[in-house]
């Protein structure tokens, strides 16, 4: 982990609030400023070009993106988005996540258990009707109309299409709800992992620093009624290598920015929010590395929640590293008060201080956190408890008219609860037992042994004897016992003596008091301030603004660029002999023995990875770093360590995205892999 | 872990850098405020009071405090001052530290193997000759020159007496330098031990917090020519139970307090070093728990470690709420202009603006910090590297005159070094290879995978590998080859092929550099600076201000009294009673088995635990809680949540100190223990 110094992130502040700088910016399809670009990059960017990119751009539901990449349903992404489907497909004696996975023929992929993919098909202004539901209330009320009046309008788009899915989304914190209308598609398989060896060569140490040395690769293939999908609508592969420069595209589902959030929100998340997130996923972590030392069982166990663990705890770090640089924060609250100002004197009257209203709510955003996250928010990575939670609240919310339900369980969410519900994947008990564990404990820790909810939560046991004991007898991990509670509804989890079902149910009452406390003092009241906000950003900078991420489809434009930080410059390219002088034969930096094998047959000075000026944060893992024709020259993987400010503001100087190259891909499927067929493929023949 | 809201500390405020409030203070016993007291409590205290007291209040090596309570060396402290001594006395079948010890007869009384006991038995103001030998100098230059003045000093005030030891500490950070001289027993042996079951009783959950419930409590004895020590300067034991608003003492070693801080340090400390130790310490804790639950043995292993890093980590962690603490910053900044304002207008021409300068050495301080920490911080909790460098560090600083020497390595400090070197301790391999690897591991992410001081530590090995070699191949873990190493000096050393040995030859002088970097860039100008501030402060408030702590001999005045936090008050006391109330049967609110048999013999209503106004800080564990006469009523173990604020400020609305009451220690020892002899010692019988 390298260090942010204090100063660092100054140079990014003007950007924030205000119209954004060269290259920044996760677009929508909608607000392309083809402009800037044509004037940045000298590049054309079409509304036929969008289209196409539009239509081939994959969003995953493990968080990640990714891109069409041949007529027959093939998706290049990311080795690390395929994980968790390797992880499911392995068994004791065979581990995919860290050896890879290839399929020869169609007739050897296996299907992922629970991944699915969307392509966004078409978007719609719905923010009228959206802001009429909300009219006059705040609060809890506020929340529950907008999720009611989100969930109606998706489900009457998607009405009797099981092949498509509508949401809505809500961009610029209220400022804008637009109707998103996916394909869908449910039976994705894996055709091509390269496995943790070489997908994430350097492990957590390199994990957000360059120079890089990763095929973070991997290829799925969508399938529909047994037989993989026609996508006329593809993108070309080119395996020429990128060059200084060169103009570049970013296509994809960028997760989660902050960049709206006012310094009152971000003094809460530095001060309140930050230092449980680190300090927690600290501990886990440290239990994990532990437990991965006691068998080659347990390291796989281990590795596989340590991997996403690791980058949760580097962007956490990240992020408070920016948080507490007082010029970055300093810029913050300049940029703050231009809009502040600027709104206050030219709105209407009755507009009110909405900055001052959410600074007010902070007292009880930090208060209620601790609890919020605890009950309401669940344990870390346990799959049996969060299938007790699911089938309860299935069961409950069901009962309801579609739209007065918890968010998640509407009836056009409901099939995909259901789907994560009824797939059969492993569940293990030794990790099992210690996330549920290690939740018990931070509650009571956080919340201090003597509190209400925490009697709640252990009843007078301890974590180690509770968690042992659910976990043991539970029975939920067994895929027939899941669907007899799904299919029994409310009655069956009424019946149900299973020790997690009555667990979830114990404390089900209790983690909805929460929530909704939460959100009628803490997320209702804020919607309605940041909409205000949204508002007058509109009438301040008009068009010239780009919303927060929200995991939905952006674009991002840039170049192939290094960067200098603190007197040293970093070129934008490796190579693969540079892998081959990194490996030391220790973990992490330990070849892949393929790898070894294939030495003398790979092109030494092949582009491995490189770096881009694109504003993408995680998300966009996966997705297609395109050359102005919008063909495929590459996947983007990671950032490098200033990166990680971009959750709050892009700086241009410094933030850099880190892709592999489709040269590099092409030269090690054809000479590592063998894979001749999969790269006829991509190459269209 | 209770969490402090945004406001809690924001009382504190005005008594920083001002004359003290009420209760406020860790008075050097040169200082007591005796009018304030006599205004505060009514209580006179005399020379001859203070006297008597200093002469059996005893700083143990541990980083505790104790008093004598009989005229046969028997000093009273708590159970976890004592805790590295049981563990060191325990066998694989036998861990004394969870079960406690207890001999009934001097000739059962076991010496501890590294712990030492002093009594301050003078002190005089050396000031003018320390700052004389620093005039004029910066960086290293000066900070070389007062550790030499210092260490003169020091030696030649006790030279030829081997029972005793000097020591120059520095008070008000330049402001005063004083020689203590004290009287010194190597021989300190294990009288009785509550055990952790009772004398942690609830655990890292309940630690600062309160009610609570814990026999904090151990005695130990003084030996000099293998007989216990004649101490008739002691103080009595009056078991009468503590009564609300009574007026209470504490003498002891608080450990260090940082209240005269500038902001823009304390600013460093929230912003880059609490950070660093929070998530360093959560991923060595989450290590350790992990390795706690493989086995009952290294469950004894892990815990011993876990107890202190535990509460380390909740130091941390309330040191950090109050840093994170908007009001409390404001507030220290207010005061910190208040003194800059008066003591820039009157003080000479020439005094320039220390405040400023501190400030400019922040982006160093931050810069070096992490390297700093890390080579010449070395692994947390090692012995086996600890035995590598103070062997190689104290052959390389002998061949050099005394005040040359690195800090600790003087002749006045080399007996300590070399008797923590050659006592027969047992060393585990397991926690060994765990707390060398996660140094390393830590190393490699705070500096970054390719920094030349991380190439230096891992020579191309992971951290996993090397670590494991080292443990496995050193021989340092037998107290023989160390002796011989130590005896055979720079030639045995440089000729040694132990891999411990050579591995902490060939870090060292990096580590050096680094140490003197820093100091030459941080320490220096920080305490050239601090000398200028704590001369404005004399000048300014006179002598109405006492010192930050610095282990060293304080007096605290003070009431029993609970106290009132966000319309939640808490009483004073708690009583047997509760203790059993409380008891789940589950770790670790476990009942000792000694407690559970006695429980119908045992005064229900014996005040068990009590809280007290008194300002004391870690260090101060073990501490005598003394009434009006300086009798001992209780011993001081802990503080409320609320008190590790007063690391930076004290409040006295809520800021509370935890201690045992002599009246349960002798109802306990009576009808839990049977130990009548050591009550009747302790009733002077």
């Amino acid at each position: 982990m390298k260090f942010l110094p204090v100063a660092a992130l100054a140079a990014c502040v003007a950007a924030l609030s205000v119209p954004a700088q060269a290259d920044e910016g996760m677009w929508t399809f909608d607000n392309v400023p083809t402009a800037d670009i044509k004037a940045a990059l000298g590049v054309d960017i079409t509304p036929a070009w969008l289209a196409r990119v539009q239509g081939a751009t994959v969003r995953l539901s493990v968080g990640c993106s990714g891109s069409v990449v041949s007529g027959q349903g093939l998706v290049l992404t990311n080795n690390h988005c395929a994980e968790d489907c390797a992880h499911d497909l392995s068994t004791p004696g065979h581990d995919l996540a860290d050896d890879g996975a290839f399929a020869a023929t169609t007739a050897e992929e296996k299907a992922c258990p629970t991944l699915r993919a969307e392509i966004l098909e078409s978007a719609r202004d719905v923010t009228p009707r959206v802001l009429a539901a909300g009219a006059g209330l705040t609060g809890e009320a506020l929340v529950k109309a907008v999720n009611a009046v989100s969930s109606t309008i998706a489900e009457d788009a998607c009405r009797g299409e099981p092949t498509h899915h509508c949401q809505v989304v809500d961009l610029y914190h209220g400022g804008q709800y637009k109707l998103y209308r996916y394909r869908e598609y449910g039976d994705v398989r894996l055709v091509f992992s390269a496995g943790d060896r070489v997908g994430s060569f350097g492990g957590d140490p390199d994990n957000f620093n360059f120079p890089r040395y990763d095929l973070d690769v991997a290829f799925l293939r969508l399938y529909e009624n047994g037989r993989p999908v026609a996508t006329p609508q593809h993108l070309r592969w080119d395996p020429a290598p990128p060059t200084a420069g060169q103009a570049v595209f970013v296509a994809g589902n960028p997760g989660a920015t902050f960049r709206e959030l006012t310094t009152a929100q971000l003094e809460t998340q530095r001060s309140v929010i930050a230092p449980i997130e680190i300090a927690q996923l600290a501990e886990l972590r440290g239990r994990l590395v532990r437990l991965s030392e006691e068998s080659p069982e347990a390291k796989r166990l281990a590795d596989d929640l340590l991997f996403d663990l690791e980058n949760d705890y580097k962007v956490e770090w990240g992020r408070l590293l920016a948080l507490d640089d007082p010029a970055f924060m300093a810029a913050r609250r300049a940029a703050e008060a231009d809009l502040r100002a600027k709104a206050l004197k030219t709105m209407s009257l009755g507009f009110g201080d909405p900055w001052a209203d959410i600074a007010k709510l902070q007292e009880a955003a930090a208060a209620l956190y601790p609890a919020q996250r605890t009950l309401e928010g669940g344990p870390n990575d346990s799959r049996l408890f969060d299938y007790a939670r699911w089938l309860v609240r299935a069961a409950a919310e069901r009962a309801k008219p579609s739209p007065d339900r918890l968010p998640g369980y509407d009836d056009s969410r409901l099939p995909f609860v259901e789907r994560e519900v009824l797939a059969p994947v492993p569940v293990d008990a030794v990790t099992e037992q210690l996330t549920l564990e290690f939740w018990l404990a931070k509650a009571r820790e956080l919340l201090g042994a003597d509190d209400p909810d925490v009697v709640l939560l252990l009843g007078g046991e301890s974590p180690e004897t509770l968690s042992k004991a659910l976990v043991a007898r539970t029975h939920l991990g067994d895929p027939a016992v899941r669907k007899a509670l799904w299919d029994g509804g409310w009655t069956a989890i009424q019946a149900s003596d299973d020790p997690m079902i009555r667990y979830a149910l114990k404390i089900d009452p209790e983690a909805r008091r929460i929530r909704a406390e939460y959100e009628e003092r803490v997320i209702g009241p804020t919607d309605r301030a940041a909409e205000a906000i949204a508002r007058a950003r509109f009438a301040v900078y008009g068009a010239s603004v780009y919303p927060d991420a929200t995991f939905t489809l952006r674009l991002s434009y840039g170049a192939v660029q290094g960067w200098t930080w603190r007197g040293v410059t970093t070129a934008p390219f490796t190579t693969f002999s540079g892998l081959y002088r990194r490996g030391t034969g220790e973990p992490p930096y330990d070849l892949d023995p393929r790898w070894i094998a294939a030495k003398e047959r790979l092109d030494p000075d092949t582009i491995f990875n490189f770096t881009t000026t694109n504003d993408i944060v995680g998300g966009n893992s996966g997705s297609p770093i395109m050359d102005a024709k919008g063909d495929v020259i590459g996947t983007a993987f990671d950032g490098n360590i200033l990166s990680i400010g971009g959750d709050y503001g892009y700086d241009g100087a410094v933030n850099r995205s880190v892709a592999v190259s489709a040269a590099a891909i092409t030269e090690a499927l054809t000479k590592v892999y063998g894979a001749d067929a999969l790269v006829r493929e991509l190459d269209g023949r």
